[in-house]
């Protein structure tokens, strides 16, 4: 429970200045300013009071109760700050100071040390190097931060991992008149972390939307975790920040290459609910819109307007986002026909026309809301000064009051002439935008939360028929001379361990048994020479394809004679022809287990780049998306008289992979490329695993 | 010229109404409210005044010379009110009633007498059906409009063909605090248009910023002139709506299914400079940097910081469009490294850390501006409580007086506490945004046209080698009968005639006939069934391909048993294997001649749709940029030891099938599909044509 950190009764300031300028003293004025309910403690050695306010030499001389102290003094007395806390039975402590991990070296050091202090007195430790908190309940009024965004209450709670990306933020819900319930900005996070925020809130009734800013997920897995669970209850809006920067990062194999972590992040959002943003203003808001309103059950939206030229630009929008704007029916456009004006469009949008009033708004309000197959209500309204806007407003308000569909308005006003019109929305709770694109952007967002609540993405399948003994001592018996890489043996083995299906194949020793073994699987076949210290086969002319029985004997002797030194053992491979080339990989991403990747080979990987990712272990639902959601999936069933492939397949090769490096974890990077795909055979021909 | 419509030194109101709420009275309201420099003759023959002001039977009646009329009264009497104008000797009139085209019918026949009564005298219409202008120039102070929105003086102009969208532009830059220099929204448009509108502010000196929307281009060619032209002297921000409406077209051909009407008006703002949006906010945004800066010489920001997480956020955003971040020089760094403090960072972005001063940004802006590889600045500015920002921003703005490179600043601040700082920034004409990504996305545009700007298309090659008269005598051979497609032969002949390399080909009668063609052009062949009767002729069986000697005469012969009633010839043509399959279109468009494409065959354009468009004629360099810019690119240049194509004749090709469609426009539709491309040698290998 972070109750002490969240909704502390006193607060004391260990480094409470008496200079105005600093943060000991700031935080001490925003707390008074912003009417904290609580107690205030400034602790300052060298001071009889701070800001009018009693100080203390010491925390230990407050006789007092006090849950959370923010510790504002140089780094290398902080650990001594937090003894001080644990003897005077601290629940919580905020750690603005800076120089500790950040600075890396003797910062890491004292961070450590600060963290062992506070599990030594089971105090909760937030920061360093931090803003702090805010709680705007008015039973609490806790501004716990040295920052200048005074927001007022409301639902939306944020989290930001940048203090000044928080602030923007924070600060842009203040200008847009929006409430925030709770606000923290954690920095180093050494301790009290995102995930643990996210799931307070998630529990937190009065929370109910959740805004997310990270930079990196220290710990992806426990995020997935708590924030699946909360967005189960309420909307969680998240952005991903520095997708540049670690997209720079180049990696040799093509999962490593093509999976960067913005890819993950993005992806660990859409596994938990979350609904993603690329844009702060853009985030805040959607975060308006999910404030007040209801979800909508699905994506027809219903669109409302009186002028024609923004009315276009909301229909680009919704429509180009995957939103569907259909027909009414035959029995609502007659009511329209009778209560609008003759010249009024009664299609979708319903055009009630500049002259419009507050009766024909309400007349196509309760078509929308009647008719059972529109989810949400679009409204595009601007405010001509020869209509009574107010009472339109008040319809609005009236019908909005319904709460059974979501009602989003896009009103094109002279702020400061029309505040009459404006207020009377705000008060009853319609959301507003000033740009048909932003409204619908927002309507957007909430139909993505619908259908990613919606979703069911179903249950891992585990296989049973996977030898994991097996593979656990292929990998072992590599592991323990320190080789890096499978062998083409090892590789086939440990696949079909795992009932992955791999070309026939067989290791020989000299070209009588090559012939036997090519005999044996049907012709033509590759052969490849195989021994540790030949890496680049390819490279050195060690690889043979497309045999003939009359060929492989030769094929072999030659190599035997050419690698005689390196005493080599043959790979004896069936060779497949037609049929698609496919790539299946998987790749660990520390803390959060395997990336696994799908494409189909060749330019399509490496020219297109299009694949598409999934996080291990995924569902049979998650493989099948991942089919779906390559650009040239329509080549997997079939085009232009070419056949398609085993789908079936794939998706259970996905799911086996999946298990593979799920229970197999030490397995790093796994590359099936190619497999072949043929309509009723899909067969790995080649596969390269590091681990 | 429109200086009567946009510099009136009177305005009269036929159909001045005493009813406030009224059209004909808020137009009299607003230009009084604005300022109006010039008289105001109200007409009514009901009234002695309007809103005080002395009201006229009729426009006869005023005995000193007006420039401008409104017109607002019921559409049949409109053609009568420009009559009256006409005796006046009225030079322009603003038709604000509506009834005209946009209803059809009787509007549409309205419409036209109007325009033909004032040709008879003269007169320049703008409208029917329309807002009007506004012109803030301080001379001027005209608001012939009845809107709500009152602009300050500036230099940006507004033209809108949505009167809803450009009031909610104008607005917008109300809200940002930015001027206007003129507005405009003209309605149906039935004789001053938007090119002449553009072409008109290109030569307004004070109009720094045109701004533009459309919905559809009534003449693409005037606008492409006329855009062009003023582009050239200063930015054109575009937005086209109506995307997705017009996307719905479906046309049978690659090329018409794929050129859609939206395509078509990102290819022409491309084309003659135009900077295009796709959102009304970040347009306006835009034109707020476009007000005050000057335009970057190259893509390379200098980004300065004084916190960490928005700098992020901006560096995402600059680079994910292209921009560049490069390194600074180490005479840089060491100037950095003695005036900032010891913990900054000194490359780029500088952070010069939230304590940093106005110093510090001083030294950071003028490292910057000294860096000659640095365009643009970059200022990510956050306003701690404990450092003097008044002073940082009286540094930012004496920096951004120099004019040298622009200055863009993402203030992060409470608007209402840090007023001083904002407005120090504001009176120094330093561009503000509110969000990281909204600053960068203004110098993304900026750069953006600065590229557009420098961008050289070339002169379009004229090919003398071509035999337009014999291109024009095959098209009117197949016109005469009413056929809307050409035979094979005929196109053959046609593309030979604009020297386009076709696969060898002959028209035969018979096997024999056709065995000695074949042996002339070498095996193997493809034999096709000639006939206007069979349109479809794989359905038929009417196709042989890959045929060796032995096989041409037996499939010649059975295709004339099969079709003997039709009396069939035949095609024989070359068949070529291997290679890329490429295919090039063209397509007419209303008002704008053709449509280039260029596109990999098959799967390149069918799945994946990877194609680029050109508008004809296209120039060399624009038929190159055609190529580079598909996905699929690299395949043109050789992959995993495929060979490469021979480029330069792709683009010869692409510009003499421009020069083509261009020079007989009769050509409605072309497909050369596939067009064959070896490393030396590229062949179109099946065509299409409709006239």
């Amino acid at each position: 429970m972070l109750d002490a950190l969240f909704r502390p009764e006193s607060v004391a300031i260990i480094g409470a200045s008496t200079k105005e300028l600093s943060i000991g003293n700031r935080i001490i004025k925003n707390l008074v300013d912003f009417g904290f309910k609580g107690s205030i403690y400034p602790i300052n050695p060298k001071a009889d009071e701070v800001r009018g306010i009693k100080a203390y030499n010491s925390i230990l001389d407050v006789s007092n109760e006090i849950d959370l102290v923010h510790i504002v003094i140089p780094n290398k007395f902080v650990p001594m700050g937090i003894e001080d806390c644990g003897k005077k039975g601290i629940k919580a402590v905020i750690i603005n100071s800076a120089g500790f991990k950040e600075i890396g070296g003797e910062g890491i050091e004292l961070e450590m040390q600060a963290v062992e202090k506070a599990k030594e007195y089971g105090i909760r430790l937030f920061g360093p190097n931090c803003q702090g908190i805010i709680n705007t309940d008015s039973e609490v009024k806790a501004y716990c931060n040295f920052t200048f965004t005074k927001p007022e209450e409301g639902c939306i709670s944020i989290v930001a991992q940048s203090g000044g990306v928080g602030e923007v933020i924070n600060q842009r819900f203040s200008e847009l008149g929006v409430g925030v319930r709770m606000y923290a900005s954690n920095g180093n996070a050494c301790d009290i972390s995102i995930p643990e925020i996210i799931r307070y809130w998630g529990d937190d009734e009065k929370t109910r939307v959740i805004v997310v800013h990270v930079e990196n997920l220290a710990n992806p897995k426990e995020f997935m975790e708590a924030a699946k669970e909360a967005a189960a209850k309420k909307p969680i809006l998240g952005m991903k920040t520095g997708r540049t920067k670690e997209g720079a990062k180049a990696v040799s194999s093509h999962t490593g290459g093509l999976a960067r972590v913005d890819i993950a992040a993005e992806l660990i959002f859409k596994k938990c609910g979350i609904v993603t943003f690329r844009d702060e203003e853009e985030m805040c808001q959607a975060a308006v819109a999910f404030a007040s309103q209801p979800i909508p059950k699905g994506k027809s939206v219903g669109v409302i307007t009186n002028t024609g030229g923004p009315a276009i630009i909301a229909t680009d929008e919704l429509v180009g986002a995957g939103l569907e704007m259909p027909p009414l029916s035959e029995n609502a456009k007659n009511v329209l026909k009778e209560k609008l004006y003759s010249a009024a469009s009664i299609n979708n949008p319903i055009d009630v026309l500049a002259t419009g009033n507050a009766g024909h708004f309400r007349a196509a309000m309760d078509v929308l809301m009647s008719e059972t197959h529109i989810d949400s209500i679009f409204i595009n309204f601007v405010t001509p000064f020869f209509v009574d806007t107010d009472s339109i407003s008040r319809e609005i308000v009236d019908v909005n009051k319904s709460c059974n569909k979501p009602i989003i308005c896009n009103l094109m006003t002279d702020k400061s002439q029309w505040t009459e019109t404006m207020a009377i929305l705000k008060s009853g709770g319609v959301p507003c935008y000033s740009f048909p694109e932003t409204a619908a952007r927002a309507l957007v967002a909430m139909t993505k939360y619908s259908d990613l609540k919606a979703r069911d993405i179903g249950a891992v399948t585990v296989f049973n028929d996977v030898d994991n003994e097996k593979a656990r001592s292929i990998i072992q018996k590599a592991r323990d001379p320190g080789r890096e890489h499978l062998s083409a043996e090892e590789v086939n083995n440990l696949l079909s361990a795992y009932s992955i299906p791999v070309a026939k194949w067989r290791v020989v020793n000299n070209g009588s048994e090559a012939l036997e073994a090519a005999s044996e699987m049907g012709y033509p076949v590759a052969v490849k020479v195989d021994a540790e210290t030949i890496v680049h086969k390819s490279d050195v002319r060690g690889i043979a394809l497309n045999l003939k029985e009359e060929e492989v004997k030769s094929a072999v002797e030659d190599m035997e004679k050419r690698f005689a030194a390196e005493k080599p053992r043959f790979f004896v491979q069936e060779f497949l022809s037609g049929g698609r080339e496919i790539i299946i990989g998987a790749k660990a991403e520390e803390g959060l287990g395997h990336l696994i990747l799908f494409g189909l080979g060749g330019i399509y990987v490496e020219v297109l780049k299009d694949v598409a990712f999934g996080i291990a272990p995924i569902t049979g639902y998650e493989a099948k998306e991942m089919l779906s959601s390559i650009k040239s999936n329509k080549l997997l069933s079939g085009f232009r008289g070419e056949k398609g492939v085993d789908q079936r397949k794939l998706i259970e090769i996905l799911q086996r992979v999946s298990q593979l490096v799920t229970e197999v974890p030490m397995i790093q990077e796994m590359d099936l490329n190619p497999i072949i795909a043929y309509e009723d055979r899909v067969c790995v021909v080649d596969a390269r695993i590091r681990i």
